[in-house]
């Protein structure tokens, strides 16, 4: 039972966050006249004795520490003395292990961030690179229509850019002081809680103090937060993993992303990617988990609780790898651009060839239909659509005339897509710019 | 097969935002010269009788119409002939769905605002009321300490509150427009995006047309709004059973929010609450099922996306009755005063009777094994803790003397709660005033 | 609220089974001398005209009726008068929900069950047909080793095999009887349970009337059966539309399982088999949701329960769709195998350029680095593996020898898999010997 | 990304389940003549060291490990020399890894199947020693109907009991040899299948070759089987949570399961039954994670798979720790008979003040309603229902007369609940009886 509620395993990995919590707090009760000038002193003095400890590593845990708190105090007790008995007045492990939490997820999306910000400049780069190589786009995994490679890449790119807004939105709620909300009812000893925001650099302070011990949104929202960027690695890497393939060959990862096979010598499998995509269901299955721990729990802090951090945990250094794994994937891998080139087919312009007929004052349906006929006369003479000749053509409308030839240009056809957000020359640019405005203007 | 693959069943609630949104394409078409301002007209109005068909009753459905899109571009057609065919030209079925969805999440969620914002004025304005009634706080379910009843209301509306808040960053993000992305490359033929964006009143517009027609990241955000938002109101409804039970009888339902039993003619059930607690469950399994879809699936549109919209409505239909059920029952239900005041037993002032030790000077460590040793005695002894004589609390500590019977005394108890966010009158109506200030400045 | 609390709108599909019940329980009730000969009559008779109603789609609603036992019990009494007052003497619908369920359900897995054996008889059949036809096996979907594509087809056959096998475990676990369970404490009236079970042909009944009434362990089994089943057919789905692809080009859907777009004349989209990817998000959410539902849940009876219908209804409807659409797809579609043999290559024979090595003495992993160097050594030189010369193979081994070159072909390179499960022909003729077996000695 | 990649620092967990997939596969390769008699003793002796270093805590990991195959191939190497390259040959990673993970599972479910066996006989017993207490029975937590105690615990145990069954069948197809698949193709070099079979006493051998080496079905169900169970775990556990509440003061938990607060002295809180309740979530957590990773995958083995084994080893462990303390709970919590039989209370025999009218001739729905009048008659009066006098009673139905007075017996109601599954005295011992029966025939 005892090992079953223990959890020093994992959250002494807070102990710096529940030191700066700890070190706060006295100054609260100092302030608030339950400290003298001189216990305060020691007991600041004493925890930063401890965090020494655990920084060159030569805290020596003992067994009844049953959790990082208690581990803390106990040796602040064997360095100081009874003194340390006065730094838990009016607090409770409700209010201090979920600020412990909050800073340390502050931290943490911090360091999120920043690697998804590497990772987004490296596509952008990428992008900006290569904005001249053409591809087929797809949908539904069939040709659909000629595309720009650095299209693809903005594409995850703008998806992964949400993610960078939601993960600062998810960090403003984590960054919320609930320390001084004691076990249930709140503070009673006079402890001011804007000094200990004021302390701890917290934006703003909770609000009710039931709310405050057992609410795990911020939680939840990581860990949710992690899931909805994980779909959109997951997409990317699966994108990779069919483009990387023998018959598509349009991208091959560098040797650091691919493994070889125990059996098979020829082998350099794409273990990276699918890695990453695996990995959406790991971090939706904590996600999963938290929601329903949460599920119908009565008010207040019931022990359910507990299981937060280690879901936490395991997000963030999924994400954490993640997100740095990837960007080493995009910037080392090579492109092919002739296996790109030679995958472009003139059926692909078939929506030309209907834009075309429309240009001509041909209603968009009948137009469609049009184009639609001529597909299927070059399958049935097994003929490319472009090898039709025009009074071929013109057996499926007589608005077709010379001029029809300048539609078989791959580059013509993604010039067309000049609209905001297409697939142009000069719309690619103006995603890049809208992109790099956005970093600018968002909090590191 | 057919059946499989149609969506007109449920797409049709749709009909509206996509009438709104074909009307606003029409103009953009229009103003690039593909549509003149008589073939416009035609469309325009056109529209307007389709949409008063659909508005009442009279649109007849054919066994073809196997979308919204469909349905009204084939009755389009119908009322105003060929010129309908042209309506379509450079648009696809994969931006003009987002756009219809988006419109109509959009409205959803201006209602679900509003219904969210009524039950939170509805638990202001009982917490107002009620403020001075006090009644046992629990932690894991046991007593733990005195507080007011209006500081429980409170913490499910400053949960609440977070989620109206989390509402509007989704609304925000639904609130991007999509149209002009064509089916994967863009819009060629010289459609202004930023007119349609006025057209529609959207706030923004997609950046990248690939990730614009198939990124659903705002209906996952939406479904996972759902889900935290039902993890809160689940944690009410947990709490309003366990105090409805005859062993507690804080609190009493109203008929109309209660059931009885088939078989046992005494029994008054709160079905509503336990509905309520049951959706959780129901509405993340939405949240989870899309995100399983969306893992894993390549690029750009794939029909795997079509499982968004049956999520979104019953996700939509779920929230808008659970809310207003709530705020039903809230307004509704009786407390029981007595009750509630016959449950605040003098052993919940333990804490109390350290803190008395502790403003003697001693630390609060020793001041709570004190406080647990006078417990361990009253128990022994089969007296309540306030029964202890001052002689008997002196074996424990010579600090205790006379003034040690203030302490017994639940309203003296809840004042020491002074902090912010803490259960005295003070920091109750902070909390309320708090919440007023939000509600006035969140847009509506 | 009362449109929240009804269930009518959905659990009327169980008119059938909540009628069988209630004539089972009349039959009960006389044989305790609670009923008249007489009245047992009237009952069975008028519910005979119910189901009549119900059958030939008569039956009127009213709005009164919240669920399908009081409207059946109502329509009864209109019927036949007060003796129909007497039907639900010591039945509770507690324990008449459940039992209708589980009839329901029963009868809901003979169909499935029935689909499921049709599409793996399809599967047998079309590998049986197409055992001679050779194409490249993937792992990590890079190619590794020819194998034939019967073997590809009895991989997913296998695996749908198992689903069938764990349906009718979950069967038998629906089919245990709860009815006489009452409310909470069981039956009071002499109502003997067995002969219930005879009436209504259940293999058992349950054990304890507290779990009997509140348990749903077989709705979340079978919630979850369609949730691994539909991994299954979303990964065989995964296949075959990577396979369908242009660049693949081993497969064609027939066109009643594609669907063209409305923008890209050329599209031809296997929207079938995306449906059934698609679907595992929707199945598993279903599951998904009804165990959060279930999650800390008090003991016996609360509405919460009432969520397990819907989940079950929906998720059948799926599974009862999916499963003959994939047998639609498997039984139509086209392979090619032009494009299939041509995707073999050499260098998918590597390993048995190493086994060559092993029959020569050589340690495996000696002849797995050394057929690595032939790879390497190829791609250097730009030759395929086979057109290594001799004398260059002999730079890597002195074991090369004049006989390599029977390492060459792929027909006799799968001939060697004989081993039990391989993809020689003995093999995949045994695994559809095993196959049939396991179909003729399953219960239908 | 190697640390990304690596799995050494969970999967050697399996080191003994690798060792003997090794023994076993080289004494197929001898028989097959691809190691003589020799070389098949020194891998033994070798792999026996190997063994006994991991045994006794010497094994020496090495950077360059990254799963526990080629830690303990490397080690073989070291020990004996070139011969140890002859062990992996026709083998791979692919069928390697699952054959030990399915031996690793057998095992761990043994461990969980008697650790599941011991809690069903501690609830057993304690059924047997208390059948002779009531207490109140509750449907949606609103007093119903009075209980045996007993019945309450057997209701627990019936559905851990269908757990124990459903974990057998979990066992049944983990039992199942894949080793001889390769990686995709089979076995290629005459090793006997079934030889493998008896030296590693599997039940039965995997038909396909594909689907042996990537099919994780009897992962997906142990994950399932483990949230399932929780969910009555999670049940009983909210049970014993309010029953433990000062308001009910039914059970009080032992010292050894319940913690103390930091801050108040007199909490003494059930966090054992909190943390069984929130680990619900945490295993379906992972049981989520799994099929999302599952889902949408191609054939054949992708590196995805990697995410079974941490898993199935949390979940395990999670088990392994739940069902133990649930047994410690069970066996040491007192229960307080003076509060259970002082919640019983008269208008919990409504229903058979109903019964009595039915027993005198009136169809129950009048007897229902006739029952209802008097439960409202005495709320009225503030009376208790076996308050009223007879000539009161007699004013809502002149059926009754004197000898109503017996209904107002608890210990009679629950004699009435004579049919199986009730809780009549005979009814819970022929529950208790028939458990035994089950753990008697099922397979330990």
């Amino acid at each position: 039972m005892e090992k079953f509620n223990s959890s020093i395993s994992y959250d002494r990995r807070m102990w710096e966050a529940d030191i700066q919590g700890s070190k706060a707090y006295s100054k609260g009760l100092q302030q608030a006249g339950l400290l003298t000038k001189a216990e305060l002193d020691k007991i600041l003095q004493g925890l930063d004795k401890v965090a020494e400890e655990w920084a060159i590593g030569t805290f020596a845990q003992n067994p009844n520490d049953e959790d990082i708190h208690t581990a803390n105090e106990r040796r602040l007790k064997e360095l100081i003395g009874e003194t340390a008995g006065k730094l838990h007045t009016g607090r409770s492990r409700n209010d201090q292990v979920v600020t412990d939490l909050r800073l340390w997820m502050r931290k943490s999306c911090s360091s999120l961030s920043s690697h998804l910000r590497t990772l987004l400049m490296t596509m952008m780069e990428r992008a900006e690179a290569e904005k001249d190589v053409l591809f087929p786009g797809y949908t539904h995994l069939q040709r659909a229509q000629p595309i720009r490679w650095s299209h693809w890449i903005l594409s995850h790119a703008v998806a992964l850019s949400r993610d960078l807004q939601r993960l600062l939105e998810v960090k403003k709620r984590i960054d919320v002081l609930p320390l001084g909300s004691g076990a249930i009812a709140g503070n009673p000893l006079g402890v001011d809680r804007e000094l200990l925001q004021r302390e701890l650099n917290f934006s703003a302070i909770t609000l009710n103090s039931m709310d405050a011990t057992s609410e795990r949104d911020f939680v939840a929202e990581f860990l949710f937060w992690g899931s909805l960027c994980m779909t959109h690695l997951s997409k990317m890497a699966e994108d990779l993993i069919i483009y990387g393939t023998k018959e598509f060959s349009f991208v091959q990862l560098s040797d650091a992303y691919s493994t070889g096979s125990s059996l098979m010598p020829q082998k350099k499998n794409p273990d990276s990617l699918e890695l990453i995509r695996s990995k959406a269901g790991r971090v939706f299955g904590r996600c999963a988990g938290l929601l329903m721990t949460l599920k119908g729990l009565p008010s207040t802090y019931n022990k359910d609780l507990q299981e937060d951090k280690e879901a936490v945990f395991e997000v963030f250094d999924t994400m954490n790898s993640v997100l740095q794994v990837a960007t080493g994937i995009i910037s080392t891998m090579k492109i092919n651009k002739v296996c790109m080139e030679e995958a472009l087919s003139p059926d692909m312009l078939a929506t030309d060839l209907a834009y075309y007929l429309v240009r001509k004052g041909m209603p968009f349906r009948q137009a469609h239909e049009a184009s639609g006929k001529a597909v299927f006369m070059a399958e049935t003479k097994k003929l490319a659509l472009n090898q039709l000749s025009l009074s071929e053509l013109q057996t499926i409308s007589p608005l077709f005339s010379g001029d029809v030839s300048h539609v078989w240009n791959y580059s013509n056809s993604v010039e067309q897509y000049k609209a905001l957000g297409g697939t142009a020359k000069s719309s690619v640019e103006w995603q890049i710019q809208q992109l790099r405005d956005l970093l600018r203007t968002l909090p590191q």
